[in-house]
């Protein structure tokens, strides 16, 4: 209970300081993770051209880079914008969307790992799994199969890369290199619209903003994120309508519901 | 009544002409301004490559230049439409999104708007205010604090720039120089979904391809889009229900309703 | 019948096979087209950097190149895109989207269509004449004038290009050279949002990918996305409701439906 009312506490901070968010994202979720952004609380700014993107980055309280539809051009602003939000101490989230599907995405992930400090790490299953070095197969940027042992992926891949990881799926695993937390939250219907994924690594920069320790932030965003699923999935008749009321659901959802419907567990 | 009346004869000519609108925009929001200028009337087409911009400019009806996610290359591509849209006689209409938030989008507005002759400019009030050498906080690309005395600031603006100008927020204000006009049609859940600027400018594109004084064009299309918004907000659940309904109201909207519901005052 | 019957078996394929569709797509449609891939059954992918466009293209069933917003970058990464999906035996989907409205649109899709084995090529009936070498009037992207005669139109251009031929319109014409189908499924709702041509394309490219025939496959597809439209306007307030129910209804489609809703005609 001591993680749902931080959750709960978390997103009631998101609510009051409307941190701005600064995504350097993909073309395919830019509107719709702009929309969570400011569902759940938070203000985004949306930037990506290497001439701005440090400037952007210093006056946001959280960076999203998102490599969904990477070019090298957004690759150098992604660089910019990850060394001067290191230097001004604001938050970078990272999204490893496609990791292990092309050499190109592999190798600019690496490559912003090794330059820039992350806060927290969000990607599905697989993603995570080639990211710590397991081997999973990565085709598209669906959740393709679950490995076997994600809690163990998950709390070695944070501590190899010194930062928090959250790798989502029917379960949600979060970990910052020493506890593993589980988020039972969500609905099948999340994985029939595109970049869910996505909008979830943007409710983590909102709560990450807000909050220094970035297990309790992702967590917490976790849970709002796939507690509202829940709530939009009843009712919806399909995947339009799902996406339409999951917005509705964000914006209307209060942090002590939160802290009721969350279900976060040790593991 | 007279700003009224016109403003439901402007948008009967576009529901009659359905005039081309050239858009290069931002990534967050072309889809929902494609959509807008469909739903009041217009035809939208996007094209950033510089290599076809200008060829695109000619054969439209108006131009956007809307910089919410800029890079040079795009920028190169604005130049070409707005100069060949200058030669040809074409409106362009300007949305100098975030300006004041980094050095670079407030040098390309100042570049832009030195070498092309700019027909209307829309911005909310805090970029028109930095646009007009007024001193604002821009953090962002939200409507942030509102600057004291923006009628004063809007005409001010408008007579430097010698355009017409229009600041969006509670209260709009549109102004060619000399009379400044207050649109009060709106609704708050405007600035719970991204873009609502952008699809504002879209719409006073649409109008101004069919009128050529830019004042009663721009007026009749922030009451139209306001107007819209608040048909939209009653009986919707949160943003995302919101947005669809606003497609749905702007598409239904006829030119004798918005000449009734406009709530259009001279300042 | 046997049309009907083969356009529920085709889909009941992607509904199994799930196949991996990589797009390289313009920004206005990338998430619709998305969504639509993934409520049609199958898999989408996004990805147009040309260091990664070959390798992923490679590693799907079918790969779409949609130049509604072309750039020289993005010309580079279809070009790699397809000529590995050639080697690789992944059938190409191309969408000239304003083809005939540029110089540079028209320069691009003659480029593509001489270096690269093109499986179906989708376009509305101006564009297809254009493609041809007719006369037809392209301005925007709209389905402008039909130009008369599209039957034998879409039959010769199939010839000349010695590849599937679809033009969507009121009626869509489907040639492979010899054979020309007519779908009568659609509504004109689908003409009132935009990017309806660019999703028909990706439904194709669905089809497409698990069955061989390009004629079949595409048949099934644009009667699969028609009809979707005709439910999903029962019901519709207007575009925007339109649209998310256009979602809802493909995703709830089922094969058996599709077999006795399609209007397939021998021209």
């Amino acid at each position: 209970m001591q993680w749902n009312a931080e959750a709960g506490k978390i997103m009631a901070r998101v609510r009051k300081v409307r941190p701005l968010v600064h995504h350097i994202t993909n073309v395919v979720v830019a509107n719709v993770t702009a929309n969570v952004t400011l569902a759940v609380g938070a203000s985004p700014v949306m930037a990506h051209a290497p001439e701005e993107a440090a400037e952007m980055a210093r006056a946001a309280k959280a960076v999203v880079l998102n490599i969904g539809t990477l070019t090298l051009g957004q690759m150098e602003a992604m660089m910019a914008a990850g060394r001067e939000a290191n230097r001004a101490g604001v938050p970078v989230i990272l999204d490893p969307v496609g990791m292990g599907a092309t050499s190109f995405r592999s190798r600019s992930v690496e490559r912003l790992l090794s330059d820039i400090k992350v806060a927290v790490v969000r990607g599905n299953a697989a993603e995570i799994a080639v990211l710590g070095g397991y081997s999973a197969r990565v085709a598209g940027v669906d959740a393709a199969s679950e490995p076997e042992g994600m809690p163990g992926i998950v709390r070695e891949t944070s501590r190899r890369l010194g930062t928090v990881v959250a790798a989502t799926g029917a379960i949600d695993y979060v970990s910052d290199g020493t506890l593993v937390l589980e988020v039972h939250n969500g609905h099948p219907l999340l994985t029939r619209i595109t970049g869910t994924g996505c909008m979830a690594t943007a409710v983590i920069a909102a709560m990450r903003a807000v909050e220094e320790d970035g297990l309790p932030a992702a967590t917490a965003a976790l849970a709002c994120f796939g507690y509202a699923g829940e709530i939009a999935a009843a009712g919806a008749r399909g995947p339009g309508s799902f996406q339409v009321r999951l917005l509705d659901v964000l914006h209307a959802l209060q942090p002590e519901e939160l802290a009721q419907g969350a279900r976060i567990a040790a593991g």
